[in-house]
């Protein structure tokens, strides 16, 4: 036995115990039953108490200090320099940090929501205070002498740094502001889709799409939930969805979403199947996945005419009645403010804006009380209309509220993925739009399967992109896209 | 913090931990994707070395060593002695043995299963002999000294030994031989109930029952699987239950036997929740309420008059059309090779069967060669009908291929535990019929809940059966029940 091997065995079997981690939070969000939250709050506790003492162990330091000189496969270095990755971090922070963050964020998801529904951001102030405060210091702690807000995006997307974001997203602000504007001053409007779906029917034909993009049911299952979510690696990747009586697009799309998310994850050689390179490399690439099967594939021309024809089989006839008006429905930009409920056009403007935000909270340049107006501010410049309630402005997301900072930019980094992407299979897929119109990704999805999928965290994230379209990741491929599409959609 | 807080802070933990091995065999059994079961088994391997470890941590014994002195109270008392008796098992099975038993049963189920769809007990038979070795081995080390078996028994019923039921079961035997014979040569025959039975009523009338008889869906829930099954504890405890369109009595019966199990489990006073007296004392035990919830309340003539009701209001006019056929139907006596499909007065002579050739093969007066001889020859003395095929034979169950070797006794224990429980309440609750014959089973559920259920594993198994009777448990008052309740159904 070498230490490389050791040091994999060790390894394996914490990534097993991660998998079951896993398996934990779905059960949680799909079947169990409500009165067992306060003992599942323990058994998360115990399992996530022997995966800390696991990823700190101090064995793995020897490993990896006797296994990094000796390995020269390329597979076994990859998987030396995430795990090294990840030993360090961890070693970083501070167990008393860690603990009392995990305190804090135990309980201020509840007190965010409380704030939320009365509209009261003062009384979700003092704690989001709180976790900034401690967010700053995990951050200095991991940063060891380098720029604090990108120690913390390396734990989303590792490489990442704000200034190179801050470069890519400067360049997307501004068309995307003038597109938007053109867009909402067109005399063309695009319709809703209105009626009434019934709810077994809209899951089967999700299902029929799920399958049509490559899920593999065998080792996977949809079920429904609050909010949809991917779990899961390997040979046991579940997604969710949820279903709108009125709003079938909400099923579709979040579920062609998710199982871009999950045929990353299915896609995955099994020959690094539980070891680091077995899972997405980053939340900016594992993105471009759920974004390019949702929007660049199933918001198409060519696919919404499939599911125009399979959704008026279904259905019956639509409020809609014809292909074009059906994509115009699909595409529609609407005024509005909540992120999770935006189109492909303004979805950035959002991520933008909490982006720039964030690194303020982060820098300490902009106090907690000051971010209602900070974000009200910045909302109105972007959108052109004024945020009327805290819902509806800095108390919709969860993500703060549960220590997440660094998160958001990677939604917009897989957007602008997804662009790069788009382009190259676009290059080398010609007649791909036959095929979609024939409702079959298959020829997409298997480009991205060979491209990018089937290498997990081989490489890292820019150079997994890299790889895949053969040119260094930019914003101008999905700006290039936005301003075509919507350009001939809205006709300006 | 003392010892003995620090053992039961790491004792929690380990319990929590229990509870996701739970979580993952129930998730295996109902929802898994078929393509996921290798990886599972990587999962479950994982976290089955997190408990082995955490089970035989040296510090367990220097807390007991420091605690077994210091403390007086009845509970902490219960506790530690559960802990060392653990302790002491998990100790004296080497690791080599351990390892070798898991590696031969992780294969073994799947021969047997072939061997038994083959009707070739050649085939099983030098599997079957590696099993029996190992567990002799794993027996003489366990009994350090003491008797091999009785050493296997304490793992499923600690305390019971092979000569105390050895005893009781030369009582039980001949009268319920006795009883089968006159049954089988009486005039008067039970008839079977016939028809077709939707699956979605059945369904729904099993949650209605299952929630009569009390199980709390809040902590809880009921899914489909092969085999029915309850399982977890606390705050979580999850049944499952089949459907037969031809035989609603199978989807009625295993769920309300289930619901014993659960009822069992979630009665245990929440103090003791996630402490090792937080879960059922013992199999037989467990199963006593398995079997007073299913037999004596669920099969009793006045609860049948509720279930002919409502499979009335649910399924139309039956084949069997009044209460008291329907009765004789439920408590139908039919001569069959199989256990798990066997009566209330057939069964024991099952199980009585297995232990005594299991005893055989243990102490090594039985080669695995002569079983299927022994068993066939016993079980013409006892059923009076001659073993067609294996599958009806030495092959019918799973338990011996999988090591389980003194399990079989602590079903007819339950049986008998079942007996003794009945008899007192019925003592302590004189117009229970009236209640059940209303569908109303809770003063039934009740008294067991607060004699037995909700004080868990606070006192050895035979002590929380006279506990909750007020006398030492025996055969006795089964026999009396079955004598007289099969006498008057059969006019014999």
């Amino acid at each position: 036995m070498t230490a490389y091997t050791d040091l994999m065995t060790f390894q394996r079997e914490t990534e097993a115990l991660a998998q079951v981690s896993g398996r934990l939070e779905w059960d949680q969000e799909t079947v169990m039953p409500r009165g067992a939250a306060p003992q599942r709050a323990e058994e998360i506790g115990a399992l996530e108490a022997v995966l800390h003492a696991r990823r700190t162990d101090p064995r793995i330091g020897d490993w990896l200090d006797a296994a990094e000189g000796a390995e020269t496969d390329e597979v076994a270095r990859a998987n030396l320099r995430r795990i090294r990755h990840a030993y360090t971090r961890t070693q970083r922070v501070p167990a008393r940090l860690a603990a009392e963050l995990a305190r804090v964020t135990s309980v201020s998801q509840g007190i965010w929501a409380e704030a939320r529904a009365a509209e009261d951001f003062a009384a979700f102030a003092p704690t989001l205070e709180q976790i900034v405060a401690l967010t700053r210091d995990k951050a200095a702690a991991l940063a060891d002498g380098g720029a604090p807000y990108d120690a913390l995006l390396d734990d989303y997307e590792p490489g990442a740094t704000a200034d190179s974001l801050t470069a890519m997203f400067g360049a997307l602000r501004p068309r995307l502001v003038a597109l938007r504007d053109r867009i909402m001053g067109a005399e063309r409007r695009s319709p809703a889709l209105s009626g009434d779906f019934p709810e077994a029917a809209q899951m089967a034909l999700t299902r029929e799409m799920a399958q049509a993009f490559g899920y593999d049911m065998t080792r996977g299952r949809i079920d429904k939930a609050v909010h949809p979510f991917s779990s899961g690696g390997g040979a046991d990747v579940r997604i969710t969805t949820r279903t709108s009586a009125t709003d079938p697009f909400n099923c579709l799309y979040s579920t062609i979403h998710e199982v871009g998310h999950a045929a990353y994850e299915q896609g995955i050689d099994p020959v690094h199947a539980l070891t680091p390179l077995g899972q997405g490399v980053s939340m900016g690439v594992h993105e471009s996945q759920s974004r390019i099967y949702e929007n660049q594939l199933g918001r198409s021309r060519a696919f919404t005419s499939h599911i125009f024809a399979r959704m008026t089989d279904t259905f019956g006839p639509l409020s809609v009645d014809s292909p074009e008006a059906f994509y115009a429905a699909v595409n529609r930009v609407h005024p509005g403010f909540i992120r999770t409920e935006s189109d492909e056009v303004q979805y950035n403007l959002h991520v933008l804006l909490r982006f720039d935000l964030e690194r303020r909270l982060i820098d300490g340049s902009l106090p907690v009380a000051d971010l209602p107006e900070a974000w009200n501010t910045r909302f109105e410049a972007d959108f052109g209309v004024a945020v009327d309630r805290p819902s509806n402005g800095c108390l919709q997301d969860v993500h703060w509220s549960v220590g997440l900072f660094g998160y958001f930019p990677t939604y917009t980094l897989g957007n602008v993925y997804a662009g790069c992407l788009h382009a190259a299979l676009r290059r080398d897929l010609p007649d791909l739009d036959t095929r979609l119109a024939a409702g079959d990704p298959g020829p997409a999805t298997g480009w991205l399967r060979d491209k990018l999928q089937r290498h997990g965290a081989l490489r890292p994230p820019r150079a997994t992109i890299a790889h895949a379209t053969g040119e260094e990741p930019s914003e101008g491929p999905l700006l290039d896209y936005l301003e075509a599409k919507f350009g001939e959609i809205y006709g300006v």
